[in-house]
């Protein structure tokens, strides 16, 4: 690099974002490496910054879907060098915390002091600065670094290994799932779709997809699952209906901004509520779909408060199980990537627009408005790839 | 036998029970057998019967805990015979529904239809008349009953095979505990009592236990957890503060009637708000407690409909995971029945009285008004053990 | 049925079969049932039996993969009815031991005194005659019938549940398998196809398949596998190099009648040892080939008592485990009849022919020689199916 | 530390060992630590090397078992600090490679080039020098070092965290064993003594350990192991007339060392064959003794190559399974301090000597002849602990 500056996107406040000029970021610690960014993702949970319901400041850089090639190596990295492209996750861990231990790297505790998590580009996830820039600093680069193949081949793909591709991922393990089971996926966003594309990968005999926007549900359709939109009946019944009987797993993909029948009326607790019921007694619910302790733009004080009214006597009666959270990227994406390579996956049938960092405002404002088919947007903040 | 009838206890309307003569139980299948009931215990979950809260018709005979020796067997009976001593899980299950083949035997669909999950001598749960009776029909016999050593060894131990050994296991199988954890039981009332011991017997680093009644947390004290009195400030802290930090795995042992600080207003969320508290993230959360999808005496309407308020969002934010529902007996009961065998298990600590039948209207009575230290009763209906 | 006949495949003695009318099959047990015979598969292992190399005695029907259409009950079965269309695992199995409890079906004790696991028309498995017959009596009825939905569709496809098909998911199942790895699956008759094949539809990167039989290794390579001929060199070199490294997992489909690098040299321990070297440091093997405690047609000694050398201090320095055994069937077979109902598996392809019961005498001798392409041979005992 | 030189035992050819002054160790990288020693054992398998059956050369430091407080930490090391007592698994693992991730630590591939595996001290496990000195050299220490409370108490339990109590712990892991089932433990040496330790805190029903020297029998017994003596009889034998039928799981503690029943003769496959033989079908096998791919004093040329011959037709009869390898001590030894630290286990009870370092050579002199009780040996080198 011959400029000591870089291209940023930054956060300005309230519905706007600039790219500016800042430095180039730095190595910090000595197993810290530096990458020239190939591709940074856009992710629907950006929008909760952008549209100004959290404390994240002006200044902030965007991006915790982040991919490139590496520039620069500190003293302590052992396994990656100087040319290696590689994927992260979007999670930042350090690899030495008894959570990374264990696997639980979306639950570091080593990297966000007094939390439990951190991440690229995001509000209270830690110190890091976001992907959507020229150069990014990637802690710990052995340990969260995923080396890829030389070259610029699956670079749409490779880059859905940041996130969603394992979120979605997660979200049907979460489930306990097991292949030859059938599964409804709420919600046929980015995530959700991945959670469906992973159910047909994994040998599910049925994918159900709920949604309302006819465009995901005929993406849905397209890998291999059975589209159901809720604003056509109760989506319960309707699987219910279809399936012969209820299903083994259910998988929400929505999380707390969840909306009523009306498809536009936010009822936190609903896509909760239809999977107690859809799902079969001794079934399992996986909940990637975020919900949080707290939020100021909530439609009434309980779920500002992240307090959800839950059918819980229906689900004790049926002895369901659940899991949540965030997922534990390094987890999956070693298998998701080789799956790539060998051709058995190709996520990037989600991504609608792969762009220069310059376009990132109207991008933005666009994907805000789920408008001109904004639905999985891809930076490419060093120009396109050859 | 030399007469055709027998003495059994009659529920005979709210906080009314006698015991009556009928008719004895006769094979109706050829998978059945009849024992005469050498031991039934009274059940916490008896007297939401009693108390007149569920829809328990007069005539019904109580009793889902019960042991004795086969007196008869159908033409289909291939492992029991005559003169063997078993206990019986409270489910009845009919070992050949796809729940029961993978071992959800507390949600079989064959037993009662329209639902999943059979039970003795309880409201909605099948037509099948409970043991607090000198004679009990024990339908798929092969199935359902666990052989026993000859003689009069261990009754009392093995009579709590029947349901809380195994339901207090279960509670910490859910909870997904690990040897080397630890872990926090609310309520120590029978079923907490054994979840707690079965985290002794199983490795558990700590084992604390929330109550509020002396001798409950001096039982668990005894055999090595750590009592919590509620009454003496928040419990969460109180464990965070002991444990230096919070816990791996927590149990709710107490279910839909919890009570809030005061000791004894009904608050249904408090205990699984406490148990997502008090737990780590990537920790655990098992619910052997009771949740019910309809409960006519219940604080307010939402509970009344079954509905929960969680603090979801936090157990979000901590990725817990949660199982619930009731306990498939036999998934542990031949395990815990060696346990008890070799002496490593003596779960009859918790038991307080063995009585006649003809005392089950008294022991009803004070059972309910938990007087004079009635906590666990067993009844020899077929008079003492010798 | 108007008569009291029907017609059956006898063995009559070293590579001697005959179709010989014998006495329909009656309700033994209350839990019994009678099908009329719709399919029945020969199966690899039955020529073990037919080339004189074990115990089977003349007079015994063969027959273990079976599937038909019930024509009685006895008065035990509640779940099945007259008329059910149902395929029947290879094992028989009562459902109330521990061992089918614990969903170990392919152990069950009830079913073959003395003897861990029973079959049908197979020797020293117990006294169940096969179901290349017209009419088979089916123990435990509600227990070993799988249902299918009515009429005559998938009809090859639902054969294959009873054994094949479950049986090479097994042995993925039982090398550890996740999705995302890499496997090799040695062995490409019926089972290895089908065990790749389970590899394909569970999500698997890669798979091998290694055999030296140009028309198997077409069919591994047209379901999505990729094919590698033993006869052409080391096949660990062949898969390590084609791999870039060593695989994750590894199936032993061929069992103790391997042959050495020439193709046609028994040499019982070459399989498993190449298990050992083409799977990486922390991996693991499943073995559902066949090994047998004693084979009085041995190439030595110790292989006649079923000793096998094996490199097993390789194995312990890179941490491998293993998982031996005939399969459960039942735990798999619901789930893959649902995959072939939705059309995600087509496990038919391997089916070579499929003929009148008459036709049963030829077959063998020329499945048995391998020629005219006789691999998998399904009989329709009462005629072909409209 | 005033001086530049430690004192450290040297290995100085087959029977001799002494105790030499060496340099001091140095950060060689940013993530190493130092750390002035406590504690440090001898391990049996040091004896390999002690009595020159392996290729270890003269100048070797012995030492894997290894405890101390930290003197100095590399910019790397982020999460300890100096004054930190810690304990170090005997493997040496970079927590960043595939392995590591994945929790198998004892297959790290970043630490000692072209093999699967580092440790401490040992011929052929990388670099590492070993901890029978005053200082070690800890690399990647925030990773491999688990933190203790200040102080000195629990010492000798502690150490025992570094190899013994957690591979013992892991032999179990690999029999696949669940709490109420029956164990055999063969071999009661320190490590065998360790599983079936193990076995009694994890809740099995009964542990039976077989082995020829009483005073080890004796240790087994006191901690509530049921001893069997191979001189009195086939332990197989021995063990299901006293169990009443064969046990759930055996654990091989002894590994290809095994002698054959006059106690002193070599047959490497003696106990694989009887753990074969005692486990009932559908059990495992747990094989943390060890076994390797040559061996120059092997009793005959296939066990110079590590190949066994094992009775692989009844195992494969029996559908059991088996997990083999080098424990990965990370993933235990957290939860194995909390339970020395809770008073839940003291392993310290396998101790026979404390020894200061000037005592090295008598210690391994008596060690390798067994006499004078010299079972597990404790070196403080920096002198005896206040």
């Amino acid at each position: 690099m011959s400029s000591e500056k870089m291209k940023a996107l930054h956060y300005d406040g309230p519905f706007k974002v600039s790219v500016k000029e800042i430095d180039l970021p730095k190595i910090q610690h000595p197993d810290d490496a530096i990458i020239k960014v190939t591709t940074s993702c856009i992710c629907g949970s950006d929008l909760h910054m952008y549209e100004g319901r959290t404390a994240a400041e002006a200044g902030l850089v965007f991006g915790h879907e982040n991919m490139g090639v590496i520039t620069e190596t500190g003293p302590g990295v052992t396994l990656l060098k100087k040319g290696d492209r590689i994927v992260l996750p979007f999670n930042v861990a350090d690899g030495r915390c008894r959570n990374c231990e264990e696997g639980k790297t979306a639950f570091c505790t080593g990297v966000n002091p007094g939390f439990a998590g951190g991440a690229y580009g995001y509000v209270a996830m830690g110190p890091y600065q976001g992907g959507q820039a020229q150069y990014l600093r990637v802690p710990y680069a052995d340990f969260n670094g995923l080396k890829l193949p030389e070259g610029t081949e699956h670079e749409a793909d490779f880059a859905l290994l940041a996130d969603i591709f394992p979120t979605g991922w997660h979200g049907l393990v979460l489930s306990g799932f097991k292949p030859g089971e059938s599964v409804a996926v709420f919600g046929a966003g980015p995530v959700g779709l991945m959670a469906a594309y992973s159910g047909v990968i994994r040998g599910a005999a049925k994918v159900f997809v709920v949604d309302q926007v006819k465009e995901r549900l005929d993406a849905a359709a397209k890998v291999g699952c059975i589209p159901i939109n809720f604003r056509d009946g109760d989506p319960v019944q309707q699987i219910i209906d279809q399936n012969g009987g209820m299903v083994d797993r259910a998988v929400d993909a929505v999380g707390y901004q969840a909306v009523d029948k009306s498809g536009s009326k936010e009822q936190p607790n609903v896509v909760l509520d239809q999977l107690i019921m859809v799902t079969r007694p001794t079934g399992g619910l996986g909940i990637p779909g975020l919900y949080v302790p707290s939020d100021p733009g909530a439609p009434d004080a309980q779920s500002g408060k992240g307090q959800i009214l839950l059918s819980f006597g229906k689900l004790f009666e049926k002895g369901l199980s659940l899991g949540t959270g965030q997922c534990n990227v390094k987890a999956y994406n070693r298998y998701l990537r080789d799956l790539i390579i060998s051709g058995r996956a190709k996520p990037s049938f989600v991504v609608s627009h792969e762009l220069d960092l310059e376009d990132a405002p109207m991008a933005y404002d666009k994907f805000d408005k789920r408008i001109d088919g904004f639905s999985k947007v891809l930076f490419h903040p060093n120009g396109p790839l050859s």
